[in-house]
């Protein structure tokens, strides 16, 4: 069975060996296709490697900068109406649970920042921090209880987990009316299908068409490119968008040329994860760009020793897009504003 | 919020009318995107008024016809010796129940048709027939005896429902282990997640990578459109190409050049129950076609009055698509093949 699981890893990275036809019998006895879990291969970005040596376009095109934090900020401040008017209406303020395992840098920043906006808005949050080898069952059992807590309206687990932890079936666990990140498959499901409605819709998707809407874009019947294909962004992203009638197709580490696709599309969402992937000659003039990317990358000449890049070649974008979010300052404030947001819609219905 | 609606729907017909701010707000109070249920439209396609006078191709291309009739027979026995195996080493036989409310024709011929597929299968089936003015607490009640019922291995709702029933609700009802059409959300979010396993996968999209990896079509890294995205067909065919590599784009009724798109795949599977809709200029020479529709069409000069038509203009693909399944005897019947598939699948799980 490893073999057959090299020979598919060799398959997906176009090299030519096959599975035969017995080996294939033993992933599935009557079908030739396989289970859809051994489908799932790393996504290894190929970094771009022969950037073009200069890029010209006729009649440059002058670039609107979307500015996430002010529209995060203007969010932010009718949520803090609301949470006020909720705690002298009913007497509650909504709650948010967060679950932090280990001690990853990452983790710990997004964590505090999650908390730290909750505290400005008038939100409740605890936080729960568990060790890096803690078992499955010790977050299951700080999860129940969450899920029990009436004062408690949304619970997230904050992501990567470690490695020896099964994400899925802690994920699974969190109570679907409190699932404000909107990772739960059955959340997942009602948003991709048409005529049912998620409970939650997931933060930074959210944002991204939030950000979209308020900067006038229209999306129905347009092409919209989606890059990257994670559960948390990507996946979302697509599904959202399709909802709003965009024509969407879906960039991954296995498309063969991603440059192309992207330059046919009005609306491009770069969620890879991979700085600088997306350069100005993948644009088509006038396209709208929403940058997700947020990674850090070494730079001498900053206070913190480094500075953050996103997907997107923001400098090669500038003239080409007709808009495009900055990184930072574009869809990072708006990932925690509809958090802020689906907590808040979590108290409302339970208050109903 | 009528009229909200009327300027949505003329929104989507790509009408200028715009929603002011405060109907917006009449939908959502802080942010400006509207609940997702609200953006679903009906699928209105536009036939294709201006078919081209003539079509060329250079040299042009030998179209393999796939034969789903004979792929699927070939599944069926393997079913069938299975199916014995499993009579004779536990002493049971897998069980479908079908529930079938209404007259309509369409369903009648296709419940009996997955019936009489059960019945040469040795798949034992049971069908719950309820009056077209039935209330969703009969059929409700009827699901749940099928649930409870341990020699009954899979439950499906023949779809459409009559227009007083909610679909939805009486869906979400089918238990999930049972669940052989895969049209529950949960089934549906596991389908979209990496890393996840749905217990089924829809039956005519397991059906369509069936035919395609059997007539030895790469998905990985491949272009694939998928035109349509309804939730029994379009929408799972997407997820699912997706979870084998290919680089999926997405065609609906609000796409602006539906033709473009499509001339840039490498695998066209059009769902959009449309006939003719995709022309042969539609398709890239080489492309492989996969056609869901099957839509019958007056022809006197047939023994029935008239013929199965599909999404695909099949003469003009031939020549011009490198394989391609032909309506009727193509998707069909491997669509039936894998509900005995999955309904087989779901009696191993449970003797496990």
């Amino acid at each position: 069975m490893l073999l057959i699981a090299r020979k598919a890893l060799a398959l997906a990275h176009n090299k030519t060996i096959r599975l035969t036809t017995r080996e294939v019998h033993c992933l599935s006895s009557i079908l030739l296709s396989p289970p859809l879990v051994s489908l799932d291969l790393p996504e290894n970005w190929v970094p771009y490697s022969h950037p073009p040596s200069s890029i010209a376009f006729e009649g440059e095109q002058k670039t609107v900068v979307i500015d996430g934090k002010a529209i995060a900020e203007e969010i932010r401040t009718k949520i803090v109406s609301e949470v006020w008017k909720m705690k002298n209406d009913v007497g509650k303020v909504p709650g948010l649970a967060v679950v932090l395992v280990g001690e990853q840098r990452d983790s710990q920043t997004y964590v505090r920042n999650k908390i730290k906006a909750c505290e400005e808005t008038g939100i409740k949050s605890v936080l729960a921090e568990l060790p890096e080898d803690c078992t499955e069952g010790d977050i299951i059992s700080v999860l129940k209880k969450f899920n029990e807590d009436t004062s408690i309206h949304g619970v997230l687990v904050q992501l990567p987990l470690p490695q020896h932890l099964d994400e899925a079936k802690i994920l699974n666990m969190v109570r679907l009316e409190k699932d404000v990140d909107g990772f739960h498959p059955l959340n997942m499901g009602n948003l991709a299908m048409r005529g049912r409605e998620p409970l939650f819709v997931s933060c930074t998707p959210k944002g991204c068409v939030e950000l979209l809407i308020r900067a006038g874009v229209e999306l129905a019947g347009k092409n919209a490119v989606v890059i990257g294909r994670s559960n948390i962004v990507g996946l979302p992203m697509s599904l959202l968008l399709q909802r709003y009638d965009a024509t969407v197709s879906t960039v991954h580490a296995f498309s063969k040329d991603p440059e192309h696709i992207t330059r046919e599309a009005d609306i491009v969402v770069a969620a890879a994860g991979v700085p600088n992937l997306v350069r100005g000659s993948w644009l088509k003039p006038g396209a709208v760009v929403i940058d997700v990317g947020t990674c850090p990358v070494e730079d001498s000449s900053c206070e913190q020793g480094y500075r953050l890049v996103g997907d997107v070649c923001y400098e090669e974008a500038l003239g080409v897009a007709s808009a495009i979010t900055p990184v930072p300052g574009g869809v990072g404030p708006m990932t925690i504003a509809m958090l802020l947001c689906n907590t808040l819609d979590a108290a409302k219905r339970t208050s109903l």
